[in-house]
């Protein structure tokens, strides 16, 4: 788990980058502690604190599902009530989900532990949970390990962070950006965990980027919601949308650049820089995910609205059929256009529909494309990195969604987590 | 795969039970041949003709996957077009899914050799094929085997065609009933396959269900429905809606008895009967299901209406989370939570959600029960037979949907199908 030993390199997983620490951009305005607080297993950092200079700006997106866990339904009465944010807590190990007021009462308990040694309101600080649902959470433990965090607190712990917050990821997922922007030096720099139950709805299990731009609150809001959209909200490991979903950013300000509305001559390279940084971090739990051994990119076009691209982007990336067959490797396809026809687009004319398998055309008007070879196929099944291209025919909206394959890994891995 | 060796056992999957010949009952009207024509496979029987006496109607519903494979097509302008169907015509090894133009002039050849060797005109077929999606169907040798088929045609042939419908299933389907209604003795007689791509939405892979009750045509076809939707739309293995799921009532009225109306006073107990049968064929692929260890029947109740009360069962059913924590024997409950979280209830108050595993109150009130011991989930999830109930506190609908848990050996199946 050593820096060094990853460093810079492409590593396990599904061709995940590790960025050397080199690489790995301090966000000023951010500092970082890490504890072992025992949640759920011994000798094992799973207590992060993030510590927001004055005048951070934070925003946040989270999970749809309706057993929103304690953490979540904190963060989102905090985020309403309190314009300054000043801190955050994260532990893995225990997702305190379906864990009912006691729960509530956890996560409420741990903000106040950490505002009382932080000389903070219990409301600046957000908490996220992540682990095993339905049980309760250790509070007596991840409260008396907040010391031990908050004396570790530094601006450059980003990758132990990384660490710090994976459950069944075996790989940290870290991003880091500096740019040039109206005179001055802007970072960027992010952080994701999630390997399984992944099909985020509003975001994905954690992720949080900070930027020392400064970002006015209306603003960042819109723009949280929209990267969401464009990152973290496109992309599914199993359909499993997360009970604690949350994607995050800190906007400290402290590099100098202020941004407050979307018609700055800055705010769109400042928006594609923080989405480009946010897809990497989603793409990044897709290459991690639980057992995956492909990487697939699902592209719908020609889609008359965005609703209906991403049903059968969706429907084709979340096949069972059609991830087993990218598993073997398997230019099983008709399995994709099945998918395609039941993805509830009612009026869909199959006589319309083209699919590519990487730059082989498989079927044209809905069936066998004449000159289709099966070899063809087969030599793109092959790669780590597949592209599915699906032309609908209807209209010119596209939607671009990232997968993996479905492999005995993944079961193994589901089947043992607990034990 | 001779009779004998299974008769009247509950064989390999999950209880399913084959009964032995001697309960096996023709359906006076109906005639079965069978023959190995080679479609995919050498020294297979893999293509079975069903004669139906003068008189008998038949009723069918199909898939709604807009990638309807060529003979559902044609199988549906024959029965919209020809009140009286004489032969069915199945084959497999190759689902005739995907093949356009050539794949329709396939299945309508198909049929117009049958009804030259029959004396009938070729309307009056209806033709099935099930198998591998997107590759041109064999027609040739099919047609060159009809007559194989012809010859070896009989009134008790249902065991055999039960094997010979087989794909990726282990096990025959078969279903066979008698009673005595309005001093008449009526038989019910019925077969099923289906193991993968199972998430019906209008019927199954394929079923077959006979009768020589006389049903009214636009009775039949009312009953088929509501049967269907009883049964087949009731199932999922892995939430794949296929292009080729057909499901067909033959009634050849030679009982003597005959219903035209649901006032009938005999109509409820057929009804009841077909409905009890055809339920019993659908079960039949749950517990054969590709990789399948556990039979799981999800109950969901106090729902709002039927919409909402499936929407839950489906997604409980077809969460792989949950479904590899069932392979495992792992009583891993937050994942139903999180399942019915969700499920797409916008509303849902998670706090008058109530969850019972097999007898066993897991959850209370949207939140762990203070009884709840791990012991007690895990003796339930031992059993190869296992009810989830959920009461959602909204209303009064309730709706029970079949599934099955995610081994390792689906992965395997679904990974190695082709080669």
């Amino acid at each position: 788990m050593a820096a060094s030993f990853f460093a810079g390199v492409f590593a396990m997983a599904v061709n995940l980058y590790i960025p050397p620490e080199s690489e790995i951009h301090a966000v000023p305005g951010i500092e970082i502690g890490i504890a072992e607080a025992g949640i759920r297993k011994a000798d094992r950092k799973d207590l992060t604190v993030f510590q927001l200079a004055p005048g951070t700006l934070v925003a946040g997106v989270f999970t749809q599902n309706r057993f929103r866990a304690a953490p979540v339904q904190v963060c989102e009465s905090h985020l309403m009530a309190e314009p300054e944010i000043r801190a955050l807590v994260v532990n893995t190990g225990n997702a305190n989900a379906g864990t009912g007021d006691s729960g509530l009462q956890a996560s409420q308990d741990t903000c106040k532990a950490l505002a009382s040694l932080l000389g903070l309101n219990s409301q600046q600080i957000l908490p996220f949970s992540t682990g095993v649902i339905l049980e309760p959470l250790p509070v007596d433990r991840l409260i008396a390990a907040l010391p031990q965090a908050i004396a570790s607190s530094k601006a450059d712990n980003w990758f132990e962070a990384a660490h710090a917050i994976m459950t069944t990821d075996t790989l940290p997922k870290i991003v880091s950006r500096r740019m040039e922007l109206g005179g001055k030096t802007v970072t960027i720099t992010g952080i994701s965990k999630g390997a399984g139950m992944i099909r985020p709805n509003m975001a994905t299990m954690l992720g949080y980027l900070g930027t020392d731009a400064g970002i006015g609150p209306a603003l960042l809001k819109d723009m949280t919601r929209a990267i969401a959209n464009r990152s973290f909200n496109r992309i599914t490991v199993d359909g499993d949308t997360s009970t604690n979903d949350s994607f995050i950013i800190m906007a400290t300000g402290q590099s100098g650049l202020n941004i407050d509305s979307s018609k700055d001559p800055h705010f769109a390279a400042l928006f594609d820089a923080l989405a480009d940084a946010a897809a990497e971090l989603a793409r990044k739990i897709v290459r991690d995910a639980e057992g995956a051994t492909k990487f697939m990119t699902i592209q719908v076009e020609q889609a008359k609205d965005t609703d209906e691209a991403l049903k059968v982007a969706y429907a084709v990336a979340q096949s069972p059929l059609v991830k087993t067959a990218f598993y073997a490797s398997d230019p099983n396809l008709g399995r994709i256009l099945a998918a395609i026809g039941y993805a509830g687009i009612a009026d869909l004319e199959v006589s319309s529909v083209n699919l590519w398998l990487g730059d082989v055309l498989v079927a044209s008007n809905g069936q066998r494309h004449p000159q289709y070879q099966e070899e063809d196929g087969q030599r793109v099944m092959k790669e780590a990195e597949i592209t599915v291209r699906i032309a609908l025919g209807r209209g010119d909206v596209a939607e671009t969604v990232y997968t993996c394959d479905f492999s005995h890994e993944y079961v193994s891995i589901n089947a043992d987590y607990r034990s």
